[in-house]
């Protein structure tokens, strides 16, 4: 695993723990964290469990006891070590945004497309995929049960950034994180959208704005520009004719994580709230008009996505368990010797949608084909 | 008053119940109410208790028992008797959208103007101004206690067109209704935006879309193309610097009359849904993280907008008690000889929004100054 | 009607309104409103629309011009008010509790019986069986959806009294209100529960409560004694075999009117409370258990109880609307020459009930048949 | 460790997870797991990677690399274990309920007493005291938020039991399990209200109920009786003068795991169900009554309990997390040389406050003291 950070504390229990919950064909060993502070990443693997460390990503990916590189890095740094590591004939699975850029979003999607082709996998961490509601959403979808989809509501709400003295840390910085509140948690639900509907945008009108324009820096005096978005709304059309609308800010005083979604079809509708993960809101029209209304699912039930190795009907999961599901998936898939979802090739494609929001936006929200 | 259909009802309501309520200088009679049909005016007026019956508006406008005219056709007249009434000295309250055209509205707002200058008042029935958590709203943003607005998302979803079989009526025809779901509902966001910020749209892109072409026509055999909007949305910037987000819609299968306001300010944040009339969540970002949270405001205290005529607290009111309220603020301004709001002014005001929103979807979604 | 105030105010709303909305084989007029207080009956006659006024109730009963006596007094009036009324051959609608001791309603009901005989009709004003989702649950429940009944959770929470200087009001004096929270509001649902589920309590378990002992006597210096309970607990078997839980307080912080029940049985699951008056929420054990979940219905479809007269879907409906259902259903019976329900019976069964409870509690909670 | 079924699986992921998150000043390896079935308890040890297996109990307590004994078996072996554990110098945390009886309970806290002069630690596993949002609740009481204590609701509803063919298992057998929801999951209740309000239950009256009296015999042809009870209420006094109301069924059909509590004071109310367990209902009393409300604190900020170690706001945690907050105490309490909380004592009051409740309903919901 590169990096050690949130993201690099995450996956290292989903790492740890899936063993222990899934029948897998492999079980993961943490071979080895890489760091380019060695002090910090010695005591983050003291800590998480793995058994190395490595202070250039380079050498983790010569090592022979590595099978497999988690690129749990800023956006900057995705594309040379996913390149590198596939070429090594590494199994990959790369945090999101794929890239900083769609150049080399595409570079990477064609590095994976030819290690598949060696039977080397790869794969990019959208884990609200793997949020069961969100998956049980995919599936009443494609059984047809919302029949033509018309409407998509789409936004992933924070307010972290509100305070005007938090300071200009990298992912306010649009040389290390590509853009802001778009590239961050954006991209999860343009991901999220494509997953569930499986159908992709085909066009947009954009608009962002930058609420707090200089910050302090962090760790020295003065204030600095604030060269990321700080929110971006946009519609769009999909393939399958269904108009969208599509929001990411940091700016929404009291909404913490919340990662919403509503959709709206010919014979049914669902509702999510990323704030309460377990529930899955699902109204029915088919059923008679007296009946009918929201029902609140409580995805805990054996029969759901991902639920059978875990407890109770009722006794809800957390954030931490999409990631031990996307490595439940990404393992499932190496052992399978098929291509795990989703695909850097999917990474792409967001990609895409997140540079013509920034186009659009950029040219008075001229509507800007995917 | 003219027309007995469903606004007709409701108004009808209102007059007959806000002197029992409300503490008023005038107590207004039921004098005579017109319909083209003079069967249907008469079983009409009989059911709610208007004195007399006209067949024709013009007959309406000229007696001397009318003081004030209640226009409740659809929007190609509104104009027509509008301007008629003022001119004939009746105050006038004129049913939403104020008009078909930016034009016919720019007439009205005219004749209003002038009508004012002899002490002659003028409302549009934009009801939803007058739901208690809508007016607490705009209260507490008036009082500062949101900050600076950040963004505004509001959107009104209704389902009763999803069913293809559902006939052709007038609200489906351009001629008679002037646009779809953004003149019928989408007006009411709008305005509500403008009422509880004070803030205005100045900018728009948009998409429209018409899922269901053709429908039944009805009473007849045969079908006929729809010739309004299904669905309209649109991003909007408002005059102090926010983001907005707008949808109107009659395909939202589930949502009955889901209006939907959610505004998130650098000092806390508000939501609110109609179908839940009675309550307004509210998150006061002043106070300890630790203790934050939206909260349920049921708004049924006596020191609520429009409360402390009705009933204990938690006795919630519902849909018609809008329309109370609507009559009670335009004759108390009619008895304190000033300008009720809001006016045809305000109406126009919105006519150029949506006008706005329909040159923007008609041009590729290109950024509209309203 | 006798007496003008709170319930005065809901009645006369509902006796003007429900000629407009619901198509009767006989139109109420407003005949006579009685007050002891000859200046305030004639303030509340001409502000209700009443024609008349009466000083003495008996002066009402004797009029030849009132087929209906609605009697909106305190409990300690009930039977002399209604048994005269019934003896004079009047139609009686007599507000809930029927009356401050099992002594009384007996005679009530006594009274009632043979005035039915006589073709004279009476109803007691429990206006909470009156909600359309209250209606709609018992639909449900009557239809069998919910199966064998195994569990009943219903609590009224009000929190009027919390601050120990609110006065000593007459609803806090025994020889007045007969009980405290028990009667005022454990009353309610104690019948709704019946009304729902079409089970009786066979015995109670109870434990009743006096938080603040002394209070403010209203318009005058010093304290008095509160001589009814502030809450009120109890536990219960139904004739189904169902568990009852219920509770009745005026203590309960944050809590408005929080009519609150729900229901489980072998086949489905009801909730309701009335802070939300418009939603019923329904578990369907019947379905497929990973689409299960509790669906919140909106009831406001035309096929809803009571809905056919009001708004469009969506448009919900208030507190008042539930005394319009009441004199609606009290009407209808009397045009088809049938008794309504709940009757002077059923009243006289919630009084055996509060009885029990009241004695159950006196005596260290012991079990009390009813 | 002791029992590798629920239980054990729940409480080897916390041991395994606790250090990674939690800095501590021992950190914990998973020594040894018994079982009776060396076979089954081998492949829970592979599984959630103990590190050596025993086939008794009594060998495991004899092992030197053992310093603490996790108890998950049944409540019938408790005492056994936990006794013999701490007699022979382990520290022990015991699953609830502490034991099928008072006698049993006593002894084992007699145990524990003597076992603390010497240093040795115990703890009984109620993990519901270690949802942050639980925690939270007993924070804001203490801190005077909620004022005097009015009334306690707490209900803890299952579904599980609803079908009638669902197999006499050992949860359903007196011998095993002492009691059936009640002790199962009323326990928790019992408990968390102790917890959150610093309250004793002072006496109760109570009615238990067997729904479905026999079972098919699970692996093995007919039926068998079920001797514990399906759903038991009672009604109860708190030591500060609070009333309160409790419940626990397997018979709420469509309710998973819905441990509800609310809690009504003179300043303030708490309202929370574990189904929504990141979630705690606030109503603050002293705000201006028309911003009053129950607002909804997302529990997972970082001044919230037990979050300091987790995700960034928002981010939700699961049931799981709740036994790693509970080993985290432990060690702590351990590391600190204090005795942890709930002690055996603690489980002792518990149990008392149980039988008391089997007595109550066995004699007619006689009030019986505790």
């Amino acid at each position: 695993m590169v990096g050690y950070a949130f993201m690099g504390r995450v996956h290292s229990q989903a790492w740890r723990s899936v063993g222990a919950f899934y029948d897998l064909p492999v079980r993961p060993a943490l071979a080895a964290l890489a760091g380019r502070s060695k002090d910090h990443a010695e005591a983050a693997a003291r800590r998480f469990g793995w058994a190395a460390v490595e202070s250039d990503w380079k050498d983790l990916i010569d090592r022979d006891d590595v099978a497999i590189v988690d690129v749990c890095t800023p956006g900057d740094s995705h594309a040379e070590i996913a390149i590198a590591a596939l070429a090594a004939g590494k199994h990959v699975l790369c945090e999101k945004p794929l890239a900083n850029t769609v150049a080399e979003a595409e570079a990477m999607a064609a590095a994976a497309r030819s290690a598949a082709a060696r039977g080397v996998r790869s794969m990019v961490a959208f884990n609200y995929r793997r949020v069961p509601a969100v998956a049980l959403a995919r599936r009443l979808v494609a059984d047809g049960r919302l029949g033509e989809i018309r409407h998509v509501r789409a936004i992933y709400l924070q307010d972290w950034l509100v305070d005007p003295e938090h300071p200009l840390v990298w992912r306010l910085r649009r040389e290390k994180a590509g853009s802001g509140a778009l590239g961050d948690i954006g991209a999860h639900v343009v991901d999220t959208v494509a997953f569930v509907t499986g159908q992709q945008v085909t066009g947009v009108s954009a608009l962002t704005e930058t609420f707090v324009k200089k910050r302090p820096l962090p760790g020295a005096p003065g204030t600095g520009p604030v060269t990321v978005d700080d929110a971006a709304l946009f519609i769009a059309r999909l393939t399958g004719g269904a108009l969208a609308s599509f929001e990411a800010t940091r700016f929404a005083t009291g909404r913490k994580n919340s990662l919403r979604m509503e959709i709206n079809g010919s014979l049914g509708s669902l509702s999510f709230d990323f704030e309460a993960m377990n529930e899955l809101w699902f109204h029915d029209a088919t059923l008679p008009g007296e009946e009918g209304g929201f029902r609140k699912i409580i995805v805990t039930e054996p029969g759901h996505p991902y639920l059978d190795a875990w407890w109770p009907p009722g006794h809800g999961l957390g954030y931490e368990h999409t990631f031990t599901h996307e490595v439940r998936d990404f393992l499932s898939a190496i052992a399978a010797e098929s291509d795990p979802e989703p695909s850097f090739e999917d990474g792409l494609r967001v990609q895409r949608v997140l540079a013509a929001v920034e186009r659009s936006a950029a040219e008075e929200s001229r509507w800007t084909a995917v």
